[in-house]
């Protein structure tokens, strides 16, 4: 598997961390990073101050090919995502001009653009914009970090419009094969099939459903004929262990 | 509102870094300590891999308070947390006999416990165990880490059973008001009120909701009487721009 390209994402929000909103954002970022084939290695989810933003965003950014934010670009007090990643790269906040132009385009009335709404046209000097095509307030991109929204709908059409510039490995891709085998049966076995296949990653997952308890076992890797031929012998380790695998794994 | 006690939540698994299983510890994990003065400040998220999980130890808890962990302590080749906690610790991994003996006691059929499902009972020396009272396999503590499981029926157990003996602050409290105005209309009240009310934190959470659009305001401290305060400056301000504060926010 190339392990050239990594990604990290930093959610920035109280309200996760309080438990009061559930992030969404992460499995639609962690699924479109496979298929770019750039993993995503970390997830750090911090507080709405600026010592903990700016920490987390300069730790990520010196080690990951790519940091991704989401959370704190909108207009009130508690949105400070921009001053924090100006303040990581040492650079000035300013109101730009082309995130203004935006903002005007999107408010009819001009007098609806008031001075919190132009908060959001605050931007570190020298970033490049991410297009907003939902409510125009742009994320930005400054240096190996993409700064966007942490509403999903408007993070998503933020991330498929940077998508197309990022540079990636191979896919990533995955096979799964399910058992009613716990884990302690299928242990040795998996760990055997491990051995000889180190360029996969293998994982074992334990589902807990109503009426039904098992094991999911998933392999990881680029190589598509490499990851059916772990699926065959992932299949062939519970059949000799007296069970039947079960293609299509329970939903969640 | 008491600083004194903070906490950081580690969650073990390549199966959440790929978006495979959608963690559901961080909320449960966020509310109870919410409940128990003890504010979760951070979350990582990290791979299977020990460089990845001994790092976070050690930076995490170095900064908080309590650090807690979720995932990878099964009996599989990709459970490698309580290595790397004693790795991150600079102890021994042992055969605690104390979990050998939980782990005789839940199957019923000795030639069930196999050597995969053993090294369940491999803990780092001198910690102390962790109940699980839903499948033996204990959790345990070391130093301010207290390492549980990750799937969340054991996990929420071994929680609800370590509780007890955490020491806090007092609660942390909120009081939400929402409403249908926008976050920028908002926006210059709510700096005002929070300048007000420096002892809260007051946050500002846009919704888009099937044929509603609004924003909640949440308002978090550990003083009733200064959260009943804000809240109703909170709603003083809404009528003030022309609407109507909605008491029981739209269900996400």
């Amino acid at each position: 598997m190339s392990e050239t390209f990594t990604a990290c994402l930093i959610i920035v929000g109280n309200e996760i961390l309080s438990g009061r909103t559930k992030d969404a954002n992460l499995p639609f970022i962690a699924e479109r990073l496979e298929k770019l084939g750039i993993p995503l290695k970390e997830v750090r989810v911090v507080a709405d101050e600026e010592p903990a933003v700016v920490k987390a965003v300069n730790e990520c950014r010196a080690v990951y090919s790519y940091v991704f934010t989401t959370g704190g670009i909108g207009p009130t007090h508690d949105d400070i995502t921009s001053e924090c990643i100006a303040r990581a790269f040492g650079v000035r906040l300013i109101r730009d001009p082309r995130a203004v132009k935006l903002l005007q385009s999107h408010y009819e009335d001009p007098s609806q653009l008031n001075e919190a709404r132009l908060r959001m046209a605050n931007i570190p000097e020298g970033a490049d914009l991410i297009d907003n095509p939902v409510s125009r307030a742009p994320g930005f991109k400054i240096g190996n970090v993409y700064v966007m929204a942490g509403v999903p709908r408007i993070m998503q059409a933020m991330f498929e419009g940077i998508a197309p510039g990022l540079r990636g490995g191979p896919p990533v891709l995955s096979r799964t094969v399910s058992t009613r085998l716990g884990e302690g049966v299928i242990a040795e076995g998996l760990s055997a099939i491990q051995g000889r296949f180190p360029d996969l990653t293998l994982g074992s997952y334990p589902y807990y459903r109503i009426g039904m308890v098992g094991t999911s076992l998933v392999a990881r890797g680029t190589d598509v004929a490499r990851l059916d031929a772990a699926a065959a012998e992932l299949r062939q380790m519970i059949r000799a262990l007296g069970s039947e695998p079960i293609e299509a794994p329970p939903k969640e």
